[in-house]
């Protein structure tokens, strides 16, 4: 056992397959749930993904060695700021948000002095969501990123990473700034590129025709993403707004190099950018 | 029976499930097989895909009803510069290409008075190539576009529906330079975009670390088109240039727009534009 008593606040996907996981692999000893949609919590107690629920984080959170925060990225430092006070000393606080620099500065400011505040990303998920949808095996051989804040010491890192292994990840750790840049480009982007696209292509106008009617499965599996919850993405482009705002100029270059061969009919320019463009693509598969 | 005879150029996925196709349907007495690729028209032959395969286009089309020509769509007009000398009075020359102003004008320009050309472009493909890879089932329930040029007549473009719905598709018929721009948003633009994102996250330098290991299975969905072939897609995009570079500057006003309120925190104007954009992808699922 890595840690006796486990809260979980926002027992969905994400949290209540953290807890699953971590009680499969015999990692925690009792675990608390809190969550603001008492149906959902109700059914993760029903699950057996959590011991026990509580009326409000406060209270869920007065025995727990670690707390688990999973909700959207914009509400975790209210979180924090709301359990402050009820923090037993020792106590390591940890998140799921997919952006770090705002939330570990922000949590870093509202963590009481004798407890510790780390970040986390695990680069896991599904089109589900829900204490219903969760499983033990969603972390399983994938990536999750620690960025320690300023709280951040050995002892916490080591804890968090230790319980992350148990869930399955694979864990490493980096500075949370460097996180957002990279998630900026590989995840944040392709979002906003998605959206954008869908956006263009349904109210461009080819002769007052609708032209989304003559789509096939390609266009649908490119913009699957653009079906994503808007407010979350919403609130990922504003709290990871100056990486992502970098991402999308160097994607705009890259896009006006390929207009400006595409309008000078560059052939050989084009069958470069092209290929260059699918070996990067292939290397990931 | 719509024809006695049909010649396919180009025996691979498109051809030769047109074939296929016709001949489960009844729809046509003998199949002739052209290709440049020998090893190609042999397994064709012995697959059973034609009856019969002819040393070249000139004399694979000398008794032709109809010839389908399903080549690249850069070099579909030299096929019809090449047999139509060979081609027999009343004969109707067709093809599978995806941009259809170009080939329609260029092929307009070539085809003997006594013969008739009529532009087509079956929405349907897989990701495998050549006749190994057809089947009778591919264009079941897609859509065909038949965009008729100066020579299609009543008789030449009713033919060719015909045959495309004995095939399974759906047919429809529209002027060429409309097929293009709606094909520039639909498909051509994703494939820039998709090859331009990946272009630019492959070049991305994020204090020097390649960002492109750290992708999921999201970022692999969303990029698979730019592990297309970069010599058709270099075709295509010279091919319906004009349209393209439409579709590509609709696309950046949209995702500047975009940009816009991410740097402006707008987060009504976010929420709008991703709740649109949601809302057009989930229209067409």
């Amino acid at each position: 056992m890595i840690i006796p008593r486990l809260t979980v606040i926002g027992v969905g996907l994400i949290g209540g397959s953290f807890a699953m996981a971590l009680r499969r692999a015999g990692a925690v000893g009792h675990i608390v749930g809190v969550d603001s949609n008492r149906d959902n919590l109700i059914q993760a107690l029903e699950r057996g993904i959590v011991d026990e629920i509580a009326e409000d984080a406060v209270s869920g959170v007065s025995a727990a060695d670690v707390v688990f925060i999973s909700v959207p990225v914009c509400a975790i430092s209210a979180v924090v700021q709301s359990i402050s006070v009820a923090l037993p000393p020792g106590c390591i606080v940890t998140d799921g948000g997919s952006v770090k620099a705002a939330v570990v500065s922000q949590c870093d400011a509202l963590i009481p002095h004798n407890c510790t505040f780390v970040g986390g990303h695990p680069i896991a998920g599904t089109e589900h969501a829900g204490a219903a949808a969760a499983f033990p095996e969603l972390f399983s051989g994938k990536r999750c990123v620690l960025t320690p804040g300023l709280t951040s010491d050995t002892n916490s890192i080591s804890i968090i990473s230790q319980l992350w292994a148990a869930a399955g990840a694979d864990v490493c750790c980096m500075e949370s700034g460097h996180h957002d840049r990279i998630f900026a480009e590989i995840s944040h982007l392709p979002h906003a590129v998605a959206y954008a696209l869908v956006h263009a292509v349904g109210t461009a106008d080819v002769e007052g025709e609708n032209v989304l009617s003559y789509t096939a499965g390609g266009f649908k599996d490119f913009t699957r993403i653009a079906s994503s919850d808007p407010v979350m993405w919403r609130d990922i482009a504003l709290m990871n707004r100056e990486a992502l705002l970098t991402s999308i100029d160097g994607f705009t270059a890259s896009l006006n190099e390929l207009r400006r061969r595409i309008e000078n009919s560059d052939q050989a320019g084009l069958t470069e950018f092209f290929t260059t463009a699918k070996q990067f693509r292939d290397a990931i598969v």
